[in-house]
């Protein structure tokens, strides 16, 4: 009776932390469409579908609360330790970057209400829907990184978001460029700098997110290491 | 914040909270002096100033690490509940922001860096280091408050946090204007425009580190309503 109580409660103990996850997956996913809808009506000059995504930062942040309130739940009763710990501790911080990721892709949502104001550049703002792309690739590995718990996934964001800087100074160049030589589209290229700028911000996101899946699997915090000892740190440990 | 401490009978636990919230206080301290010395590097053009405040922030993220792994420890081992849980909640959240007010300090260190090469403008950026000043007494008050744990802090950094993002927005119209009329200047132009982004951005860092105390103190999460009805929710608590 003893032994069967304890698995009763420790079987509902793991659909709790089963249900914290998958609001996790469910916030995460919301804040991925944000981001692409974002993208989507600055490029179609959309403003209806750019409010959809004001709107849903609202949602963004209850469930930031909610789940916040859910983890502080478990640990008060389930007092949890070691990977249970961990797991949550993970999913507290995970959050609260999903949240500023919402922020960043309301933002983006903001300055494309502004922008269907201005004439469109010629190339439609190629180079941003292009970096969206590769920031989106970045949270949907986050994702599927939490999902499938492998750590290496701090890895691969470590380098993508070294890629994405790389190409968010790209980008910065040429627009100081156009500033420069057509002082009468100001007004377009610092709002597409603030959108570049977004951008570079989520993609620092997920990459805290894969830090944080790393630290949960493993138990090793490597936020703040020095670039070349980071990455030597993830992939002796992807060896062992 | 006496209250917090009578009621545990191991002194050892008391012992271990309260260098959790000295080693906060620390590092909180280190984020600010790194904004006065980031500020005063560009007012004075001191390169070597700016160059101290970037190293500072690899103290900063070394002190992130530490209490996160203080306050993990002491989850796991005390399995605290109730204000106690709360404590070392706000606290993980707190060094997250403070991380990130480091992270803006570094970022405006960088910048004046650069600016020492361009012209100073005459007024020698009067706007910034004014802005800087309402910011850091932001700073100051999130840190009074978190040691004499008064919630009413959120009501007046929620107000003060309104105050710099207007003084924000109003240096903005002003450098858009310099912008558009003097394309030579551009480049000195656009670092300013960053450095008034990250005080803003610490403006709300500080923010958000009074809804902590708030959500510590008062046991109720205010973070992301609506304006009216936060500034509402925090004085008819402040009332009772």
């Amino acid at each position: 009776m003893e032994k069967y109580f304890d698995q009763h409660i420790s079987r509902r103990f793991n659909e709790e932390l089963e249900a914290l996850r998958s609001h996790v997956m469910k916030m995460a996913g919301t804040t991925e469409e944000m981001l692409a809808d974002a993208i989507a009506a600055l490029v179609e000059g959309d403003t209806e579908k750019a409010e959809a995504v004001i709107a849903a930062d609202d949602q963004v942040n209850l469930m930031e609360k909610r789940i916040d309130e859910e983890a502080m739940q478990i640990l008060a009763r389930r007092q949890p330790t070691a990977s249970d710990l961990r797991l949550v501790m993970a999913i507290v911080k995970t959050v609260n970057d999903l949240e500023r990721i919402g922020d960043e892709a309301e933002k983006i949502a903001r300055v494309a209400i502004v922008l269907t104001e201005s004439e469109r550049p010629r190339n439609n703002y190629y180079e941003l829907e292009n970096m969206a792309g590769h920031v989106r690739t970045m949270l949907r590995d986050a994702l599927d990184g939490f999902v499938r718990m492998v750590p290496e996934v701090a890895v691969s964001l470590f380098r993508a978001d070294k890629k994405v800087d790389d190409e968010y100074e790209a980008i910065l160049r040429q627009y100081y460029t156009y500033l420069a030589e057509e002082p009468r589209k100001t007004s377009r290229i610092l709002n597409a700098i603030w959108i570049a700028r977004s951008l570079e911000r989520i993609g620092d996101h997920a990459k805290n997110i894969g830090e944080y899946i790393y630290y949960l699997v493993e138990g090793r915090d490597v936020r703040h290491m020095p670039s070349d000892e980071k990455e030597q740190a993830l992939l002796d440990d992807g060896k062992d």
